[in-house]
């Protein structure tokens, strides 16, 4: 069932708690393709209910980012979620209000900490994290879920995810899920749409580089700077590479000598498209 | 029932929320007083089961202001909390986390926005409203309350957990209740506890301002600048004004013509005591 208003999905969802039903959420900003597949999936299997979002979020893009030219294939998002039982696709006007202000002047944020967003990707896309955790804060207000499905992918959005939900004690249980990759080994993304051929091949060398880290990690190589520094026989001058980590998977503190509990991050730029991808060095 | 824990307030919840019974909640600082009794009557009336906070949030104290020595009467508390489902009493580790750091670089803070705190005790209180609407935002997730209940002495309190919780989504209907006075016209307020007897005498004038310029207003004054004046009359060296200000009770514009829309909201300190009010031009 295609919902596009807010008081509709309260309607429904006020009916389900009252039979007493689990709720899952899968919050997305649509362009669905088989990772959020996987995240679908295990909702349905997870809960009675599942209410998939469909909202391109404008407060989570930064100043020159892609909001205007990001992916919209609601027909076909719709398809992808035959199994779901409201897909929940509001305009920016029912999320934010008529005549909305997004600047923090006029609209009320939720902010992750500093720690958490002064590195990775939040070091150059400012702001976007406080936009991600105010708008999943209302989808969890409107949805009240039991359980939401955040994808492993974006690794620091869903440890931010956690920790506002611990610090503002909503009651809700993160479900992370594991990065589903096409046979070359390339995270999916919705982003890759905008890669060509070519440049889908250069892009084969973020999960070339994270397997080449991990494999050297499991013959006992644990200095991070030696690690780090097996990258960049991958790179060439098309990659633009914004950073390559370390960093504890629970709370993102930098590590210098790798474990079973660090996950590497990388993010590179292959023309105009940024890509990013990660991996635990733990099984 | 006096509860400590987060886990048995939402136990509790669960069993009230499965009965299909309504909740209010009345979240406070505890030092109660019949203006706190008039908010916690109404939603013993209009709710199923009611649920009073007490808790002296430590994020909403700003530097140099009365954390340490803010009145704590639990036991004095709990009496007053008769005809009450349950009393939460937390300690600040249970809200907060065991060795919690409550700066904004390690824990998640709602922050309502600047064009609701740059003004009235938001301007001398820096952060003073990211606190409040922190800790109220986790009342709301613990509780899960169908209404809350905000006195109108904190107007622009009041105001700010409104627009949060609309631009939020929080599935929670707030109510508004009128200031309780005593009979000589001094607002109600735990503040009151620290003054001395001639202190209190001197405190009489900010309820005979609002009074005066009220009745000024309805003998047909409207600017806001002669209204302001007349509030002269009654300061002494021994009062040091704040503010004296016009604004309109939905979203705290200013005014320079008064009519029934506006609120007036006077500051002012008696020694260290820092005291407030308001009152409606409208009727």
């Amino acid at each position: 069932m295609l919902i596009h208003k807010i008081e509709d999905v309260r309607e429904q969802v006020k009916a389900w708690k009252k039979a007493g039903l689990k709720i899952g959420l899968v919050p997305t900003m649509g362009a669905l393709h088989a990772g959020h597949k996987s995240l679908i999936d295990k909702s349905v299997e997870k809960c009675d209910k599942t209410v998939v979002s469909v909202f391109v979020n404008p407060i989570q893009f930064c100043a020159g980012e892609d909001l205007d030219k990001y992916p919209r294939t609601l027909d076909e998002d719709v398809k992808l979620c035959e199994n779901v039982d409201i897909v929940f696709a509001p305009t920016p006007n029912e999320m934010y209000g008529e005549g909305h202000i997004l600047s923090n002047d006029f609209l009320t944020y939720v902010v992750p900490p500093y720690f958490y967003t002064d590195k990775l990707c939040g070091k150059s896309r400012v702001g976007h994290f406080d936009g991600v955790c105010t708008v999943v804060n209302k989808l969890f207000n409107i949805v009240q879920p039991d359980f939401a499905f955040f994808g492993e992918k974006d690794f620091q959005q869903l440890v931010i995810i956690k920790k506002m939900v611990k610090d503002l004690n909503i009651p809700v249980e993160i479900v992370p899920c594991p990065i589903v990759r096409e046979d070359s080994g390339l995270a999916l993304s919705s982003r890759n749409k905008y890669l060509t051929d070519e440049q889908k091949d250069l892009a084969l060398v973020l999960s070339k580089i994270l397997f080449n880290i991990k494999s050297c990690y499991d013959r006992g190589i644990v200095d991070v700077k030696a690690l780090s520094e097996t990258a960049f026989e991958y790179l060439t001058p098309k990659h633009s590479l914004e950073y390559l980590e370390f960093r504890d998977s629970e709370n993102l503190e930098e590590k210098t000598v790798a474990d079973d509990d660090t996950r590497v991050f990388i993010a590179l730029k292959i023309g105009n498209v940024r890509l990013i991808d990660n991996i635990s060095l733990g099984t």
